[in-house]
């Protein structure tokens, strides 16, 4: 199945990128330039999903490596690890985006008494590595999922985790790519995803644009549609998977696996390994980025929609206990 | 303790309502006239909350007697009738808009071989009563639910149900406000309830100028709150409470529900008898008002957030079954 990408490496070496906070109103590609608005790109969700910035930020490295190019070896080394320190500090709990730039990190460190045009090669090749990787991973996570869907199922997805959000199909939703390849007739309800509405803006665009029958519902919908018998399957991907089993997620997740168990909905969490992070232990270990209050009062409002001066809590992520989880799907398996 | 009225009939009888959908930005009173400009009211949420929303249908139906004084007796009953059937069907589920319009009905039926004249007076005042009987109710509401209150609580509530949704303290918020008037010291998380925001803009309003320390959340955090052990206890209305105790409110309260059963956390409802309804045997027999897609898809955004021809679903209630009630507290006792 061909959808377009999220995030592409041009031949010329542009790095293109679709603007994910104009959707679905406008579609724009963004030509990202400058370490200041790679980081900017990250923090403000421009470019966002846990393997998508993964592979952003690998051809970050690439990228500011070629600027770096007339540097001696040392300098260019300490300039592109500040370069990558930046890059890391811009959210704190998608793991791919360390992960990726521990493997650039790595090839810097193999070669560190090379010369920069020997290494900058050898950066662009990992980063395309690691986005092609990412391809093949969405690939087997279809194959894997996508015997889990029958004809007239209603499937529940939370946030986005399609093409958007990685190198092609996706984690959660590529299952469903593939089982409407397949020609199964199926319903997803999609919740929109407070407060940045990734599932109404990004989901929902992405589905129907591929001729998915899609039902959008508020967050606080999805109980009642539980209730009602119209939910078969839920599928979500993750940010971070702990030791335990435990799943970060966005913001939601946990209360839709709650009403899942509770209603007796199979819930799976579709993850390539990237996301497993065994060296936190458990979910509780997990830190949790809180973000911008003005996200829930004013943002997407014509005025805000709060008093100035109300206290707001806005955490990026909840834990879901691996108990109420059925299985993730990783490209190994599922677990 | 004193708070304004949200629904009030003048000494010179004007009927004034504070205009809720435009709250937190503007606090604006509406003069309302005219059997469509209060269908409306009631139909565009200006007016909300069951116990608010019958106090108005209430005096809409005095106002109206006084608009047709001057027909005979026949065709003033025949003209009421028609009056209170337009008013009833504005909104569907909540139970207190048909209870108080009977009420009213009953007043006309008995009378019916009477003067118009003689049957005004008697409808301003039995939709006095029915004002001042509401008043009343908050107020022993609050009396049995505040000793739930200790010091240093965190307390969620869903949706609205202070005194913008009724005569005077509210229901669910009424126990809060006589907890805080007597000194002790704890912290609401209210959710911001999607896709209307009466959570964000009228509870986080109302609490937040009564002095009480509000946050507010967006309605997926909820359990993301419950599990880091924040919420000892919620407090949410009720819409309508079948014969069997399964209780209809708004969209949402069913997964708050289901989450604070999980984490063994009380879930209680305040609810006016007016509220329950015998002729319901079940949850399973309420009828979900659907609303208008677009409160989800653009209403209250500078631009829609979803593509135009996507599928929405906009239930305004759900059903919380009575084994997920901790209790549900009226003006007779804790049922």
């Amino acid at each position: 199945m061909t959808v377009p990408k999220s995030v592409e490496l041009t031949a010329d070496d542009r790095l293109l990128i679709i603007d994910q906070t104009l959707l679905p109103n406008q579609v724009v590609f963004l030509d990202i330039r400058g370490r200041e608005a790679m980081v900017d790109a990250i923090r403000r969700l421009q470019v966002r999903g846990a393997p998508a910035i993964g592979i952003f930020a690998a051809y970050c490295v690439y990228l500011l490596a070629l600027s770096h190019a007339s540097l001696s070896g040392a300098d260019f080394q300490q300039a592109l690890r500040a370069d990558i320190c930046a890059l890391r500090s811009s959210r704190p709990t998608a793991v791919n985006l360390a992960w990726a730039l521990e493997r650039m990190d790595k090839v810097l460190r193999q070669h560190k008494n090379e010369d920069p045009a020997r290494i900058i090669p050898l950066l662009r090749q990992e980063a395309k590595a690691i986005d092609d990787e990412d391809a093949a991973v969405s690939r087997i996570i279809a194959q894997l999922g996508e015997p889990l869907i029958h004809n007239g199922m209603g499937i529940l997805t939370h946030c986005n985790a399609g093409w958007l959000a990685t190198s092609r199909l996706g984690t959660a939703l590529a299952p469903l790519y593939l089982a409407h390849e397949h020609g199964k007739d199926f319903r997803v309800y999609c919740d929109e995803t407070r407060p940045l509405l990734q599932g109404a803006r990004l989901t929902a665009y992405e589905l129907s644009a591929a001729g998915i029958n899609t039902t959008l519902i508020c967050d606080n919908m999805a109980a009642s549609l539980m209730a009602a018998g119209k939910i078969d399957i839920v599928f979500v991907g993750a940010d971070r998977v702990a030791a335990n089993g435990d799943v970060a997620n966005k913001i939601g997740t946990l209360s839709v696996a709650v009403n899942a168990a509770y209603f007796g909905i199979p819930f799976y969490v579709c993850a390539p390994c990237s996301t497993l992070d065994p060296s936190t232990a458990s979910g509780k270990d997990i830190v949790i980025e809180q973000r911008d209050p003005e996200e829930v009062r004013s943002l997407w409002y014509s005025q805000p929609m709060a008093p100035r001066d109300i206290n707001i809590c806005n955490p990026a992520f909840d834990v879901t206990p691996r108990s109420l989880i059925t299985g993730i799907i990783t490209e190994k398996g599922i677990i």
